[in-house]
C-alpha cells in the first residue's frame, strides 16, 4: 500500500482542475470547473470501491457500507474555491477523507461502521456560504434558493440548472442528523497560529460565532474648501473615529479571543473636494464565546452612535448576519488528540475563527476538525500553501481518529448488548 | 434702462442651456452644450455693442474699447458646470459682468478705460481645472494639452477639436498681464458663512492655497476570522486612525482658518472577511496662510507615518497638487467695499476656500472677488441657489467698483501727467 503516494497523486490531479494561467485556482461553486472537480472526485471514489451518489444540491457522498443500522462516521470538506484562490483550502479535506476511507476499505475485512466521504457544494459562499452542508442539515428552503444570487448577478437557480440540478429539489438534500455518528474535517488553518507555534496539527476546540454589521453614517456633501470645520457633517470623520475606537475596544475587551474587522468601506461621493456625505461600513466580530460576542456587538453599536453624535451625522446600524459559536464535540476532539498522540505527532488545541462545513454539521452532529498550518497564515490567494508533510500528518491523524471512533462505537455497542 | 430685468432675462435664457430633465445643469467644458452656452453669450455681448472674440482655448472675450494705451479692467467668470451642478456657479459672474459693461456702455459717452467681460473655459476642471484662465496667463503648455484627459477618457485634444479649436494653438491664448489693470469676479460663496451672518455681500480677502496629498497604506490581506488582532497589518486601521487624528490636528492647529478633508477613500480588497491590505486616501488641506499650510502638511505626513507604524503597515505619501494662497489686491478690495458702502449694501470680508479664475489671474493681475450667499452652503448640485436680490446686489457692487476703479485710473493718469 503506497497510501502517501496516492494522496499526493490525487492532490496533483485535482490541482490541474481550475488552475489559472495568471496564478491561483478558480472553481466557483456550480460552475463547469467545479462540476468537473466533483465529477473527477466521484470517479476516484468509485475506483476506491465506494458507492457514490450526488444529492439534490450536488453534494457528492461516497460511502463504504458497514453493519446495518449503524450511523455513519463522515469525513470531508469542499472542492469549490474563491476566485484565484489556493489549491489546499477544502481540497485536502476531501482528499484526506478519501484516503482514510480507501485505506480502511483496503486493509479491513468486514468493517463494521459505515463511512462516508462528502464533498460539500458552495462552501465558499458564491451563493451565500455553506449551501451544500446547510441543505444537508435541512437549513436551505426553496425561498432561499430563489433569493440567492452571486456577485456577478447569476442566480443560484440558474447555476443549479446549469450544473444539471433541479432548484426545486434542493430541500430534499436534507438528511436526518441521526444518520451520522460523527463528522470530521481536515482543513488548512488560514491563520498563522500553528506556524508561529511550530506545530503541525491543530485540534479545533470551537468555531467562532459571528456578528456581521452594516453601519451607515449619513452627513452632508459640503464643499471641502469653503465649509468651516465646525459647520461640517462629515460622514467619513465619523467612520474613521468609529473604526479606530472599534479596534481598540476589540483588543481591550476581546480577552485575546475576539477578532473585529472593518473590511468594507464605501464612501460617497468619494471626491477630493467634497466632504463625504455617506459612508457605509461592513464589519464583523468573531468570538468562540457567545456571551462576549454579544457584549462586543453592543459596544460596537455604542461606539458608532457616539462617533455619529460627535460628527453631527446620522447613523443606522443593522445586523446582517449572525452565527452562534459552535463547540466541537468532546468525543471527536479526544479521538483526534488521541490519534495524534498515538502517531507521535505534536498537536495543539486552537479555536477556529473561520466557519467551515464542520461548523454547519456541528450544530446537529458531533463534529471535529483537524487544522494543518498555512504558510504565512495566507489563504484565498494563489500563495496559499501547506507543507506536504503537514498534509500527510493531518491525513494520518484523521484516519486514525476515524478508526478509533469506530472501534469505540463497536465496543460501546457490544458492551451495551 | 431696465437693467435688472435684463440680467434676469439673461440668467433665464442661459439656464435653459444644459438643464437636465432629471435635475441640475450639465455643461461639461468643451462639450456641445458648453459650446452652445458660450455661443449664446457671444451673441448677447454683440447685441450689447461689444466687440467679441474667442481666443485659442475658447475663452470668450467681449470688449468695450477705451482710450488707446490704457490697460483693461476685466470682469467675468465661467459658463461650464460640473455634471448635474447648479445654475449659479460661474454663470452669474459672466452675466453680472456683461450687465455692468452693458450699463456703462449705454450710460457713458467717451468711456475712457477698456473693459472686458471674459467667459473662461473649463473652470470646473473637466480637464484639470482652470484650463482657460491658466492658458490666458501662459500656464498651459502643449505638453499639458497632450496629457490631460477627462474622467470619462476623453482627451483634452479631442475635446478641443470637437469644439472647433486647435490643440496645438492653446499656448497662444497667453496674454501679457500688463494688458490688465484689474480683474473682478462675482461668484457664489459655495459655503454658508454669508448665510449664517445674514450678509448679502462678501469681499474676498484671499483665496486659500491647497495641498492635495495621496496617502497609501499597505498591509496584508489576512483572513478576518483567523488572524489574531496582534498579527494583523490592517491598512484601514491605519487609515482610520490617521483620518481621525488628522481632523483633530486641523481643528487644533488650524486657528479657525484651515480646512482639512479626507474626501477619497479606496479600500482593497473591500471584502467583509478579509483584513484590508491597501487603503488609498486622497486628502486636501486649504489655508490662506502659506506658512500655516506648510506646517499642517508636515503635521499630516507625521500623523500618517505614526499611524502606519502603530499598525505595522507601510505608507507612502505624495503631494499631488499644490497651490499657493493668493491675496486679493488691496486696490480692488477697497473699490469693492467702497462700492458696497456707497450703495448702502452690507458687506463683510471673508476668505475663499475654493479657488476661482480670479485666483489664477490674481497671481499676475490685481484681482478681487465679490461673493453672494449660497443657500445652505450648497453648490455643485441641483439645489445650488442664491436669492435673486443677492445676485442683483452683487451685480450692482461689481458695476460700481468697475466705475470707481476706472475713475481712479483716469485721475491718477491725469494727475501723473
Amino acid at each position: 500500500m503506497n497510501s502517501a503516494g496516492e494522496l499526493r497523486a490525487d492532490f496533483d490531479a485535482l490541482s490541474a482542475i481550475g488552475r489559472q494561467a495568471q496564478g491561483g485556482w478558480s472553481r466557483p461553486a456550480f460552475g463547469p470547473v467545479d462540476c468537473a472537480a466533483n465529477a473527477w472526485f466521484m470517479q476516484r471514489a468509485r475506483e476506491a470501491g465506494l458507492s457514490v451518489r450526488a444529492d439534490t444540491v450536488g453534494n457528492v457522498i461516497a460511502r463504504l457500507e458497514g453493519r446495518p443500522g449503524q450511523p455513519a462516521i463522515a469525513v470531508g470538506s469542499h472542492l469549490d474555491t474563491v476566485m484565484a484562490g489556493g489549491a489546499f483550502d477544502g481540497a485536502i479535506g476531501v482528499l484526506a477523507g478519501l484516503e482514510a476511507v480507501r485505506n480502511i476499505h483496503r486493509s479491513e475485512k468486514d468493517w463494521p461502521v459505515p463511512l462516508e466521504v462528502i464533498a460539500f457544494r458552495d462552501e465558499e459562499g458564491r451563493f451565500g456560504a455553506f449551501t451544500g452542508s446547510r441543505a444537508m442539515m435541512g437549513l436551505v428552503s426553496r425561498d432561499e434558493v430563489e433569493r440567492r444570487r452571486a456577485v456577478d448577478g447569476t442566480t443560484l437557480s440558474d447555476a443549479l440548472r446549469q450544473a444539471g440540478l433541479d432548484p426545486q429539489a434542493v430541500p430534499q438534500a436534507r438528511r436526518d442528523a441521526r444518520e451520522f455518528a460523527a463528522f470530521l474535517e481536515l482543513h488548512i488553518e488560514q491563520g498563522s497560529v500553528l506556524e508561529q507555534a511550530g506545530v503541525a496539527i491543530g485540534i479545533v476546540t470551537a468555531i467562532a460565532g459571528q456578528e456581521r454589521m452594516a453601519i451607515k453614517f449619513q452627513g452632508a456633501p459640503d464643499h471641502a474648501g469653503t465649509t468651516p470645520m465646525d459647520m461640517r457633517r462629515d460622514a467619513f470623520a465619523a467612520a474613521a473615529r468609529f473604526a479606530d475606537r472599534f479596534r481598540d475596544m476589540v483588543i481591550s475587551e476581546g480577552e485575546g479571543s475576539a477578532r473585529g474587522t472593518v473590511g468594507i468601506v464605501k464612501v460617497s461621493p468619494n471626491q477630493g473636494n467634497v466632504v463625504p456625505s455617506e459612508v457605509r461600513l461592513g464589519l464583523e466580530i468573531r468570538d468562540v464565546s457567545a456571551q462576549r460576542l454579544k457584549r462586543l456587538q453592543g459596544a460596537a453599536a455604542g461606539l458608532a452612535r457616539a462617533a455619529a453624535e460627535a460628527m453631527k451625522v446620522d447613523v443606522s446600524i443593522r445586523t446582517v448576519y449572525q452565527a452562534e459559536p459552535v463547540e466541537m464535540a468532546q468525543t471527536v476532539r479526544d479521538a483526534l488528540s488521541g490519534a495524534a498522540r498515538a502517531l507521535g505527532v505534536e498537536a495543539m488545541a486552537l479555536a477556529s475563527g473561520a466557519n467551515h462545513d464542520a461548523g454547519v454539521l456541528g450544530t446537529l452532529v458531533p463534529a471535529g476538525m483537524v487544522f494543518v498550518p498555512s504558510r504565512g497564515g495566507r489563504s484565498h490567494c494563489p500563495e496559499e500553501h501547506t507543507e506536504w508533510p503537514h498534509v500527510e500528518a493531518g491525513a494520518r491523524v484523521l484516519e486514525r481518529a476515524v478508526r478509533d471512533l469506530a472501534a469505540r462505537m463497536i465496543e460501546s455497542g457490544e458492551s451495551g448488548k
